[in-house]
């Protein structure tokens, strides 16, 4: 069972993409045959500049093996070392009907935002099913935003193996991403970039402990009693905190007798604590970049291997060879 | 200076394909660093039976040999034999916005004549775009209806170059294709198959020539002098007579004295006498599969040498590497 999971390389991870999406990923090691990609020909979509773009791909190869992967049971590349892709794209892209590329939210979303619309961004689906696709995976973990291009993947496969014979491509299927923490950001809404409230999980102490002490909360007094229910606070130490240490929290809130001053400190310190030994692999990871370099070359020999197997099958049934 | 022809790999080539694109190709060979490839992912928008599209890319190759390609003068291969292609395109889809392919006649027409819409056949343009700068081209010769595509092709390369860097592509120019014989299809209208008015260059005798025998011509009794303006017969015969027989037949017509069906037997053997020799050559290249397999295979490596010092600069300057 192959499972495939992408990795936007869209600049310092932040708790809501290590709760959401890291972890969930390097939980599942070996509960499977892992393919792990950096997607980087989809972050050109939106990155213009090469500089940003190799910075962030090195960085969320860094951090990923910083959170805990471990390359020996995974296969971990960029996207950009298997062209072999976009060819795979190609191919989807002659039975792919426009409409169902013009049905994409995710298009639509970026042009109601007023992202200029270029034609990589239209092509985006089809790329990502030819991720998918191209290593003959199974089961793909995706948030709800990626559902409806898992179903467009599944659709490119249907008419393919219509057209080119069962068995040109194998069907993958979605596994939504289930009780995954849900994490709120510092405003309150869900944590996301867009939204601009985001706490980065690396970086340094000082500002990024100053974004906790600077949650906005409500106007009680020390000795009152604080609201537990949609508490960020609360809800970000829940996933720092050990269990006692966090009913301790919740009993502190009900009780009153301490001010949000004090909560903020705990989280701070418990925030900071959580990651600490992920820093301290990852300024190892950084202080021998051959290493990340390795795994990576490692990753994309076995990924090549793979996907050629694929693109030759593939070119088969349509004619190309 | 790189020229670069691309050939349609659409079936059975016809008078009008000869005199129009494969002729003057052929003349031009030596006059630069010519590139010739089949576009074997692009007949992939619409041919979607791997056989046929086997069959169509073999029979261009060797009727491009036939009619007189020259292998040791120019660089021959299949589009699908250097797969960075579709890599190319991808990086120029990232800079293309979705209007100058929405603008693109030849999506309109097909579009417009009820054929199904898909994916590949709207993004065309920028896989014709990679196709050319992939090789540094120079000089693109075209006809009127792939003028457009050279245009986008143009505002593509200036996009990239002003993103990335001066150099990172080189601008291509369109040759339109002048002093062409204009072909007329047996009914009148210009040869194409989709008017289904074709004259195949290669077949057998008997169905080819009773093509020409079914032309249709006014009723004028032999006597009488028969009018050459817009005469089917002469504008053919034209291409494969002689001067002096030429100019013979038209003083026949003026003359009178001579039937449509004497005009169109010497159409007929004049038509048999000038295919002949590559008629023959053809016979030799179907006999020797080897020969043809060993010329595409060497033009695809030359190919494919050039091709990846241009996706390992523009690799760099985006930021892939």
């Amino acid at each position: 069972m192959r499972i495939l999971t992408g990795l936007q390389p869209s600049g310092r991870l932040h708790v809501g993409n290590y709760f959401g999406a890291i972890k969930p990923a390097i939980d599942a090691q070996g509960e499977g045959d892992g393919y792990y990609f950096i997607a980087d020909y989809h972050a050109m979509t939106t990155t213009h500049d090469p500089a940003t773009l190799r910075e962030n791909v090195r960085g969320v190869a860094i951090d990923f093996l910083a959170c805990g992967f471990d390359p020996s049971r995974g296969v971990f590349f960029k996207q950009s070392a298997v062209p072999e892709v976009n060819e795979l794209a190609w191919v989807l892209s002659t039975v792919c009907p426009m409409g169902l590329l013009e049905r994409c939210h995710s298009y639509k979303d970026k042009i109601a935002k007023g992202i200029s619309a270029n034609h990589a961004l239209f092509a985006y689906p089809a790329l990502m099913a030819a991720d998918i696709l191209l290593y003959d995976s199974n089961i793909v973990p995706v948030g709800d935003d990626q559902k409806q291009h898992l179903e467009v993947t599944r659709d490119l496969v249907g008419k393919v193996n219509e057209q080119y014979g069962e068995g040109t491509l194998v069907m993958p299927k979605a596994r939504i991403r289930e009780g995954v923490a849900k994490v709120p950001g510092l405003n309150g809404e869900k944590m996301s970039k867009s939204y601009d409230n985001t706490l980065p999980i690396f970086g340094d102490e000082k500002p990024n402990k100053k974004l906790i002490m600077r949650i906005q909360t409500d106007s009680a007094a020390v000795e009152e009693p604080k609201p537990t229910e949609n508490s960020v606070i609360l809800a970000l130490y829940q996933l720092f905190a050990g269990e006692s240490e966090y009913k301790q929290m919740i009993s502190d809130y009900e009780n009153g007798g301490c001010g949000y001053g004090d909560f903020k400190k705990r989280l701070a310190e418990a925030y900071w604590d959580y990651f600490s030994p992920m820093r301290a692999r990852r300024e190892e990871l950084i202080a021998n970049p051959d290493e990340v370099d390795s795994v990576l070359a490692a990753g994309a020999e076995k990924a090549r291997e793979e996907a050629s197997k694929v693109i030759d099958r593939v070119r088969k049934a349509v004619g190309l060879i």
